[in-house]
C-alpha cells in the first residue's frame, strides 16, 4: 500500500469536521471559516524524547500529540476549531499502526470538538507526531496571553500537579508504585501518558476575568517564571497550598525525592495556572467546578521579579527548577 | 544554550508580523484575525527524503520548507498569512546553524508578506522542518481547490517544468551538467533546492476565474490525476505544448532519459495546473504575465476519467506516474 492508498484509508476514518470545516483533508489545504481570532499553536511529540513507544499503545500517543498541543489552546480560553498532524514514520511502524495513531487522534479529536482538517505523512527515523491547533474566539480580546498578571492578583491552579512526574518515575521504577492501590498507580501513569487538556477550565477561566493563563508542561516552576516574565511582575507560591495528585507523597517517598520537587519541577501536568483579580476567584471556582475540577489559589501576584516559593516553615526559594529544589 | 535562550536569539531574529498577528511566537498560542475564510496546510521535510544536507545550504533548507508549504497556499489562490515551523534538530545541527535555517525562512516570509508567527523546537534524531501556512481570503468562494474542472475548460500551466527533476539528476551525476551553460545548470540545481511559491499567480488565476487548482509537487501526471479525480472529469495533456524548462532535454539525453518523463513524472516543479472556461484562458494569461510569468494552454478537461499525454505522433499514454512513460 502506498502513501496515497494509507492516506485514503486515513481519510475514511476521520471523524466529521465540525460546522467551520468547509473543506477537509485532501486538497491542497483545507478551508475554514474562523471566529473573529484565532490561536494557532503547534507541538512535536518525538519518540524517545516526549514519549516511549514501549510504555505507551499508538491510540494513547496519538491522544498526547493532540492533548499537549490542545492544551496550549487551553491556556488562551480558546474554543477548538482545527488539528493539523504532520506523521513521521519510521520503518517499523506499518499502516495498522498508523491507523491506531490516528484513532487516539480521532477519539480526543471527537471528545473535544476538533476537526482533524489535515496534515502530512512522511517516512522519518522515528516516529514523530507534529500537531498543529487552531482555536477561536469571537475576538482577540477574549484570549487570556501570558502577560497581563496584576500586583494583586491572586494565582490559581486548576486539578493536582505532581501526578506526571510521579507517573514517570513509577514506569521507569516499577518499584516505586509498590506502596500504592493500584487505581492510584494507574492514574499516576495515566497522567503521564494520557494527559487531558483542561479545555473547559481555560475558557471558563477566560470568561471569569483571568488576567494571565499558561498550562503547566515544563512544571510550575518554570512555567511560573515565564507569567511572571511575560507580566513584569513577581510571583509568590505557597507550597503549603499546592494541590498534589494522590500517590506523589508516597511515590517521592520511596524514591527519596521532596514531593514538592515533584510539584514544582515536574513536567507534564497539563493544568492551568491563571492570575485572577481576588474578587474574581470565586466565580471562577464555580464555573471551573461545574465539571468537577478544583481551583485552588496557591498564591499572589506581587510587584517585582522572578517567582518564590514560600516553605511551610516561612523560608523562601527562588524556583528556578528542578536543580534548586531537588 | 538551552532551548529557551536560543528560543529568545531565534525570535529576536523574526521579521515583523504583518497586521493580522496580534501576538506572535512567545506566549501559548499565537493569536491573529483572519480574513473571512482560511486555507491551511501542513508540510514536513526530513533530510534525506525531501532534502539532502550535503547539497543545500541550512538557509536553501529553511526557504524550501517553507515554499513548499506556501505553494499548497498558491494552489488555492489564497492570500499567505501565518507560518508555524516545528523544527526538529538532531545533535550534529549547533545553534548557530538553527539560526541559519531561520534566516532562509524569514527570508522567503519577508518576500512573501508572511507572517513568521511561531512554533516548535525539539531533539530528533534527524534534521526536520513542519510548516504549517494559514492563507486568507474574503470568503471561502474565492479558494479553487482540486474539484471543480468541466469539460470544455482549457488546462493552463504556469511557467516551466522538469527543470526540478533534471536539476536532481545532475545534484547527483555532475557530469549530466557538461554540456549547459554554466547559468542553465545553477538555474536547473536551484529549481530543485530553492523552489520559489507562485503565490501572485494563484491568486490571478483565482480571480481569472480558475475552476481547480494544484500545485506540481508530485509530477504533472500525478498531480492532473488528482485533479481529475477530484472533479470526476478526464484531462488531456498535449505532450508538444508542454512549457519544458531551459536544458532538460540536454539532461535528459545525457542521462539517456526522456525529456517527456522528466517534464510529467519529475516532482517538485511547484508550478501551478489550473482548469479554466476558455473564455477566461487570456486574461489569466494578461494577469499571469504581469509578474513575467509565462501561463501555457497544455490540454483541456473532457468527460470522464483519468489523464492522457497526447505525444507529437497522436499515440496517447495514460499517465500513472513515473513507470509507464520512464
Amino acid at each position: 500500500m502506498g502513501e496515497f492508498e494509507l492516506l485514503a484509508r486515513m481519510r475514511e476514518r476521520l471523524p466529521p469536521g465540525g460546522p467551520r470545516l468547509l473543506l477537509g483533508s485532501g486538497d491542497d489545504a483545507a478551508v475554514s471559516v474562523p471566529g473573529g481570532a484565532t490561536a494557532t499553536s503547534v507541538d512535536a511529540l518525538v519518540d524517545g524524547v516526549h514519549f516511549r513507544r514501549e510504555q505507551s499503545s499508538l491510540a494513547q500517543i496519538g491522544r498526547k500529540a493532540l492533548a499537549t498541543a490542545l492544551s496550549d489552546l487551553a491556556a488562551m480560553g480558546a474554543e477548538p476549531g482545527e488539528a493539523y498532524v504532520a506523521l513521521g514514520v519510521p520503518d517499523d511502524v506499518g499502516e495498522e499502526d498508523c491507523l491506531e495513531l490516528l484513532d487516539g487522534l480521532a477519539e480526543l479529536a471527537s471528545a473535544t470538538g476538533t476537526s482533524l482538517a489535515g496534515g502530512d505523512l512522511t517516512r522519518a527515523a522515528t516516529l514523530t507526531l507534529t500537531t498543529t491547533v487552531v482555536g477561536h474566539a469571537p475576538s482577540p480580546s477574549h484570549f487570556v496571553a501570558r502577560a497581563g498578571a496584576r500586583p494583586g492578583d491572586v494565582l490559581a491552579l486548576t486539578g493536582e500537579i505532581g501526578g506526571a512526574s510521579a507517573g514517570l518515575l513509577t514506569l521507569e521504577q516499577p518499584k516505586l508504585a509498590a506502596g500504592l492501590g493500584a487505581a492510584i498507580a494507574t492514574r499516576l501513569r495515566e497522567r503521564q501518558l494520557d494527559p487531558r487538556p483542561r479545555i473547559e477550565a481555560g475558557q471558563a477561566l477566560a470568561e471569569a476575568g483571568a488576567t494571565a493563563m499558561i498550562d503547566l508542561s515544563d512544571g510550575l516552576g518554570g512555567d511560573a517564571r515565564h507569567v511572571a516574565a511575560a507580566g513584569g511582575v513577581a510571583l509568590r507560591i505557597e507550597a503549603a497550598a499546592l494541590p498534589l495528585a494522590a500517590g506523589v507523597v508516597e511515590v517521592a517517598a520511596a524514591a527519596d525525592r521532596d514531593p514538592l520537587e515533584l510539584a514544582v519541577s515536574g513536567g507534564e501536568d497539563y493544568e492551568l495556572l491563571a492570575a485572577l483579580p481576588p474578587e474574581r476567584l470565586e466565580k471562577a471556582q464555580a464555573m471551573v467546578g461545574r465539571d468537577g475540577l478544583s481551583l485552588t489559589r496557591i498564591g499572589e501576584v506581587r510587584g517585582g521579579e522572578g517567582v518564590e516559593v514560600r516553605l511551610p516553615g516561612g523560608a523562601l526559594l527562588k524556583a528556578t527548577g528542578f536543580d534548586q529544589l531537588g
